[in-house]
C-alpha cells in the first residue's frame, strides 16, 4: 500500500433546497462580484437559474454572466471567461452546471493568474494560483465538484487535455439531487458510467489496498443499483441521492488514496472525443473502458478475477464483461464504436491522438499501436 | 436519504517514514511555539519520541513537554496544559499518541479560549475558536485523527463527557502504520473495535443511504480481515496500513454523513470507563454492542437482517451476533461484564451515570432503565 497525502478542502453541501444557499456561502469567503458561468440554458428551464440569481441579489453579489459552455468545453470560450474576469474585476467563478461547466470554471481560474492557459495544459507554466471557484452540480458523475482537476479541449489543436493543482478544489459545491430528476434519461446514464469509470481507473492496479478496493466495489454496485432504480422511476430521491453522492466519492480522493490511476481508458476516450466532440464523455467511455478490461487482463489476473466476482457476481472475467456491457446496453448506452458511428479507418488517428501527451497507462504503459488495438476489440 | 455537509479539513500525510515530515508541517502554518502532549511514554521505547523531537529543532520549533496522558484522559491534566500553553505563549498543540493524548489535546486548544473547560462539555460555554492540533497517530481507532470530538473525564465528578467543534478539526496528522506493529496485540484488538463500533453507531438508522450501508460493510469486513492477518503475523504491513486507513474512514464523517449517529452504545460503555477508568474503551464496547444490537433488534428488522447477511455472511441475527462475539473472543476481547470483572450490582450504577447526558439514542431512545436492561444483556 503506497503512501499518500489526503487532504481536500471542498466544501460540499449536500441535500434538498440548497441552492439557496449560494449567495450566503460566497458572501462568508468574503466575495462581492463572480462571474457565473453555465452552459446552453437549461438551468433556466428547470429552474436553478432564477434561485441562485436571487441568492446572489439577496446578498449583494454583483455578478457577470458568461454562458455558453458546451459539452467538452473549448479554450476559446474560456479565455474569454479570463479576459471577462479581468475587465470586470472579478474575485472568484461560479460554475452552475456539470462537468464540463465546472472544469471550464477551474480553467479560467487558473488563466486568471497564467500567462497563456493552454501552457499550464502542455506542462510548460505551472498553475501556482486560481481565483476560488464555487460549484452547483446539476449533473453527477464528473467528480470534479470535489476535486482538483479539470479537462479543456483546444479545438484548434484537436487536443482532449487535463490540468490539476491544489488551488483547483473548489472552495464549496451544492449538490441537490432533486434538480437532477428533470434530466434526460441518456445524461443520467452518462453521468454513472462516467463514475463507474473513474473508480475503475484506480482498481485494478494492486491487490492489498483492500480499503479502496471494497469501497471501490461498494461504489460500483450502489451506482448500477441506482441506475436500475432511476430507469424504473427517475423520481426516486434516494436513488438520485445515492448516485450523486457515489459519483462524488468516486473521484474525491478517497478511491484512489492509496494506489496510482491508470487513466489509459480516459486517455483513449478523449482521444475519441476531441476527434467527435459531440460524443458525449461518458458515452465515450462505456465503449472504451470494458475493451480496456479485456486487453489488459493478463497484467493483475487475480485483481481482474475478484472484479468479476465481487462487482459483476461473475465466475469469469468473460462473463463478468459480458454482464457488464449487457447492463450498459441496457440503459441505453453504446458498447461499441460502431454504436457512435464512428468508422473503423478512423482508429489510428483516434490512437495518435491520445498518444500525444506521452505514454499512457502504469499497470500496463500503452503504445499508439496498441491503443489502436483496443479500439479495435472496441469497434 | 438526510442533507448534509461534508467538510473535513484535516490534512492526512498517510504511510511509511512520514512522522519525520511533521516539523516542517507545522513551520508551514507559520507556528514556532507547541506543546509537546503525549502519554505514558512509549513513544520514547519505540523511536517516536526521537524523531518528533529531532524534526522539531531542525525546524526551529520549540517545544514545551506536557506527558503522562492517561487512557480515558482526565480533566486536571488537560487544565495543567491550558495553563502550560498560556504561561509559555504556545501558539499550537502536537498529540503524540492514540485517542486519549488527542482528544485531550484538543481539549486543552479549546480550553486555552475559554473561562472553564469543564462548562464546554456540560454544554454551559460554547467552543468558538481553538489553538491548532497537529497529531501523530500511534494506534489506531479512535478516528479523532481527522474529526473535530473528543472525549474527557472529569474525575471528580465521575462523568466521561464528549464535545465537538468545527475548530477542532486537526489541522494536519501523521499515521505511519509501521509504528504500530510493535503494539501489543489487545491494543491493536481493542483499536480495531472501536474502529467497527463507530461504523455502528451509523448502520442501523435507516435503509436508504445505500452508499454508507454498502461502504460501512466494506469497512467492517476490511477491520475484520486485518485483525485477523495481524492475530497471525503482527508486522503484515498492508494489514496495519488498511486497518488504520479504514479507522480513520470510520469516524471523519464520510460513514455518518446522510444519516444521524446513534451514539447509545457508546455512552454506556463512557457509563462503564467513567467508574472504571482501567478498562479500555474498545474492550468496554465490544461486551456492549452486541446487546444493544439485540436489544434494539425491533426497531429496523430488515436493516438488522442486511447487517446479518453483508458483515457476519449469516442467515439471522442470532447466528450473526454468535459470530460477533465467537470473533470477538478469538481475538481475545471480552464479550460480557463478567469477563471486566465488573459486579452484576453495579449495572444500576452504570446506567445512571450513562443517562446523565440526557436521553441516549435516536432510533431507540433509551431510558435509564431500558440501558440497566442492556448491561443486564451483556452480563
Amino acid at each position: 500500500m503506497q503512501n499518500f497525502v489526503f487532504h481536500n478542502p471542498t466544501k460540499l453541501i449536500f441535500g434538498e433546497n440548497t441552492i439557496e444557499v449560494i449567495g450566503k456561502e460566497i458572501s462568508k469567503n468574503g466575495i462581492k462580484r463572480i462571474l457565473l458561468l453555465y452552459g446552453g440554458g437549461s438551468i433556466k428551464k428547470n429552474g436553478v437559474y432564477d434561485t441562485v440569481v436571487k441568492s446572489l441579489k439577496d446578498n449583494n453579489i454583483v455578478f457577470v454572466e458568461h454562458s455558453g459552455v458546451v459539452p467538452n468545453p473549448v479554450l476559446s470560450h474560456a479565455n474569454e471567461g479570463i479576459e471577462l474576469c479581468k475587465r470586470n474585476n472579478l474575485e472568484a467563478i461560479l460554475a452552475v452546471g456539470g462537468g464540463s461547466v465546472i472544469d471550464e470554471a477551474k480553467s479560467i481560474a487558473a488563466g486568471f493568474y497564467l500567462n497563456n492557459l493552454w501552457d499550464a495544459f502542455e506542462r510548460k507554466e505551472e498553475i501556482k494560483d486560481a481565483l476560488p471557484v464555487f460549484t452547483i452540480l446539476t449533473i453527477s458523475g464528473t467528480g470534479s465538484e470535489m476535486n482538483p482537476f479539470a479537462v479543456l479541449t483546444n479545438e484548434f489543436e484537436k487536443k482532449k487535455w487535463n490540468i490539476g493543482a491544489t488551488c483547483l478544489y473548489p472552495r464549496a459545491t451544492i449538490i441537490d439531487p432533486r434538480i437532477q430528476m428533470s434530466l434526460p434519461w441518456h445524461q443520467t446514464v452518462n453521468g454513472g458510467i462516467d463514475a463507474i469509470s473513474h473508480i475503475l481507473e484506480y482498481y485494478f492496479n494492486s491487490t492489498v489496498q483492500e480499503v479502496s478496493i471494497s469501497i471501490s466495489e461498494a461504489l460500483i454496485r450502489t451506482i448500477v443499483l441506482c441506475l436500475d432504480k432511476l430507469q424504473v422511476n427517475q423520481y426516486d430521491y434516494p436513488a438520485r441521492a445515492n448516485l450523486a453522492w457515489a459519483a462524488t466519492l468516486a473521484l474525491n480522493g478517497f478511491v484512489g488514496s492509496s494506489t496510482i490511476g491508470e487513466w489509459a481508458a480516459h486517455r483513449i476516450e478523449h482521444g475519441i472525443s476531441a476527434l467527435y466532440p459531440e460524443i458525449a464523455h461518458g458515452a465515450g467511455l462505456a465503449v472504451v473502458f470494458p475493451a480496456w478490461i479485456s486487453y489488459t487482463r493478463k497484467t493483475n489476473p487475480s485483481q481482474y478475477e475478484r472484479f468479476a466476482k465481487n462487482v459483476w457476481n461473475s465466475n469469469s472475467l468473460d462473463d463478468a464483461l459480458t454482464v457488464m456491457k449487457s447492463k450498459y446496453s441496457s440503459w441505453g448506452a453504446p458498447i461499441s464504436l460502431r454504436e457512435l458511428n464512428i468508422p473503423k479507418e478512423k482508429i489510428g488517428e483516434i490512437a495518435y491522438n491520445a498518444s500525444r501527451l506521452g505514454v499512457v497507462g502504469n499497470l500496463l504503459p500503452l503504445t499508439e499501436e496498441e491503443m489502436a488495438e483496443i479500439l479495435e476489440l472496441a469497434y
